[in-house]
């Protein structure tokens, strides 16, 4: 008998090693590739804001390899104990299973007593994966759940990224004793970096309110710039507050501010299989507990909407090669659900979007999408405006329109069109962009 | 007294006659600048159709200079006494004054003793014009009924182009004479070329059947390139046949037929303000009459239907900027209008479309897709395939399914996504083309 051929073998077992290290079948253990970052959009605002610690709140960040080598691309949030959390979830009918595992843990309704964690990373959304999706979710829930020794119904987890790949997990729960390890309270905007996909810029938002013996505060991050439509947030965001507030009360508000933020924001159309937002509320500021009575729900509630709508438009301005930030104000609906239709279907067409990204007044393809809406509209009672410029009402062209002025008003970067129906007393404003070549090189070649 | 300045009372005139000759406020009597024509789609059938005349119709077409010098741009067709006309129009709320019109006429049944006319221009659609857009449309069709000695109510228009702008109609209504001199039997080819806006390629399609007693031809063409979605068939279509039949049954089997045909294909999601189709049956073949019992009536109605799906696919093959030619075959959904709205979802995906472009075999963003449908989907019935390459079955990627062979396939020009919902019996084919640079170029210019 010859020798054993040793090379052979050691090749076999580092297959083997592979194997078990990545036991869902078809997921790569191929080093990750390097990915050079997108310019950053024209419209991104001048600066990160400098958000606020919120106590109890704890973050880390690491590279992880998910999907590319050398980005930060798996957060942990670790909450303190007590902590109430809330959440909204897009309803598409394919969504991943970390959306559905987040939705039974908040349906459970878990006592805040233990505290809890959320894990999130990007390049793999983990989205369309069967069984093994729901394996993997279990599996690094389980590792933070572990790490942290929490209770795993208390730890959340988002994936964004591509879908129909399988996640290669143990990439990420390898890391989670290097995340627990770096947790650290000044640690946001590290997170918010983490979670980018094609985003070109990370996203905060902060504000402060005067509570009941102290100030109260929210911070919050999100990631969002292709396949950004309702329903419900089209991307990732983490809302933290330390106010002090029971769960319900938290879910109800979020719940009334999330139609006019996120949900009337669209880039293309396109709604994410893995949309989510958590909000979590530690309750650690020194100011006295929000009841729906508490002089201080309403300000608290205005502060909260304030931070989404911020947030929500920076999704906008950086929306897969936008150069426009647009803003529809339908009023005159016979209903607030077709103040809605009318400018989603305004803010979705390709024809609208494809005329502001040439700055062209070409308001006839508004007149065309209002049309196709479904919603109840009467030719002869329409009136649209490019910013304070009337351009057309009852059925036809405002005789003192002048198409040069249309079209200075469309050189501007941010656009206001005003639509009214003139036929009710609902209003809804949705955000968009424009559609550009870029928009074209970003997503004919996202995987490649 | 001086002498009269005969040079600026000429010029004071020459203003004067422009006015009268141009009634609409704002209605421009500027030349008409040349355009270049589009590069024709890669897409494009090897050559336009051999059709076969039509007894009982004649066609002209002219340069009328409506909105570019030098394009036949007005195609006016007679139609013998006896012809029975039946029609589908766009269901936008914000459709143009010459559908509404259509509409009323075709809904008043006047007897068709008296022949009938069929006047189109393209360059402006007379969409959103007001008052003065029914005036146009009454000129219009006032002035081909008094030179075909027809009744008004058997005039129908239909104007194409640019919305918004006032239809300078008497370049038209100037242009009726020419005409009606130049009507031939044998003109159809040029009256497809007169209806193209932004088309790259004139779309003509007939078809033959054994009649009893004789046979029965039928022939079509149709302008669409951009703005092409349901409702309707988004674009102008134009059939003629010489079978003898009843508008009643002509009626009946169009709107039969346009379901599946020119309502199942969509380029951009944008309806049309201005989408028309008019058959017109002269009854001058020597086959004996169709009736719903005859038993032509079946032959004759698929050879319909295959020349309205010839038509409808041309469209999607000028589709603007179009490289590719997407099949989306929905099978399994719970009813008819849930595979619709699972094939227009995927068809409507800009993320799906740029992919397709990008020779992507991104499958994740149809399940992303079908998931924002709003029909019934569970994800683990779900089933995809490129052409009869199975990618991903019950939720999971079929393990057997090589990203190679995706990549191979998505090179054709020709593609077929099958999407099985795994949930009921119904099913629907749409037919749509991908997103490219240029349908950005085209479109961000148009009105340049």
């Amino acid at each position: 008998m010859g020798k054993t051929d040793w090379k052979a073998e050691a090749k076999a077992l580092k297959k083997t090693v592979r194997k078990l290290r990545n036991p869902i079948s078809g997921a790569s253990d191929a080093p990750a590739p390097v990915k050079a970052p997108n310019p950053v959009s024209p419209l991104a605002p001048a600066a990160f804001p400098d958000l606020p610690q919120i106590a109890g709140v704890e973050f880390a960040a690491v590279a992880a390899g998910v999907r590319y080598a050398g980005r930060t691309d798996v957060m942990l949030v670790r909450l303190a104990p007590g902590t109430a959390i809330a959440g909204a979830f897009t309803r598409s009918s394919t969504r991943a299973a970390c959306i559905r595992d987040c939705q039974e843990k908040l349906a459970a309704k878990v006592p805040a007593g233990a505290g809890a964690a959320i894990i999130v990373n990007s390049g793999n959304s983990n989205a369309f994966t069967g069984a093994a999706g729901q394996s993997a979710v279990q599996a690094i829930t389980d590792s933070v759940a572990a790490a942290l020794e929490l209770p795993g119904s208390r730890v959340f987890s988002s994936s964004t990224g591509v879908i129909g790949e399988p996640l290669p997990f143990v990439r990420i729960t390898d890391k989670v004793p290097d995340l627990v390890a770096r947790l650290s309270d000044s640690g946001m905007a590290g997170a918010a970096r983490a979670i980018m996909t094609t985003d070109t810029f990370p996203k905060g938002s902060a504000a402060t309110v005067k509570g009941e013996g102290g100030e109260i505060r929210i911070a919050g991050i999100a990631k969002g710039s292709g396949m950004i439509a309702p329903d419900m947030a089209t991307m990732l965001v983490y809302l933290f507050t330390d106010a002090k507030i029971a769960a319900p009360l938290l879910q109800k508000m979020l719940s009334r501010q999330v139609g006019d933020t996120f949900n009337a924001i669209t880039v293309d159309s396109d709604t994410s299989t893995s949309d989510a937002l958590l909000l979590a509320a530690t309750g650690k500021s020194g100011a006295a507990e929000i009841t729906a009575r508490s002089a201080t729900a309403k300000p608290f509630e205005a502060a909260l909407r304030g931070v989404m709508m911020d947030l929500a438009h920076q999704v906008i301005r950086d929306g897969e090669g936008a150069t426009k930030f647009v803003e529809i104000r339908v009023t005159g609906a016979v209903s607030p659900e077709d103040a809605h239709r009318v400018g989603m279907a305004v803010a979705n067409s390709p024809l609208v979007k494809t005329a502001i990204a040439g700055q062209d007044p070409n308001w006839g393809r508004i007149v065309a999408a209002v049309g196709k809406s479904g919603a109840e509209a009467d030719r002869d009672r329409l009136s649209i405006r490019f910013g304070e410029i009337l351009v057309a009402e009852k059925g036809w062209r405002n005789p003192a329109y002048r198409e040069e002025d249309g079209a200075t008003y469309m050189q501007q970067q941010d656009l206001v069109i005003g639509i009214d129906l003139g036929l009710g007393k609902a209003s809804r404003t949705i955000w968009t962009c424009d559609l550009t070549h870029r928009y074209i090189d970003i997503n004919a070649d996202y995987r490649s």
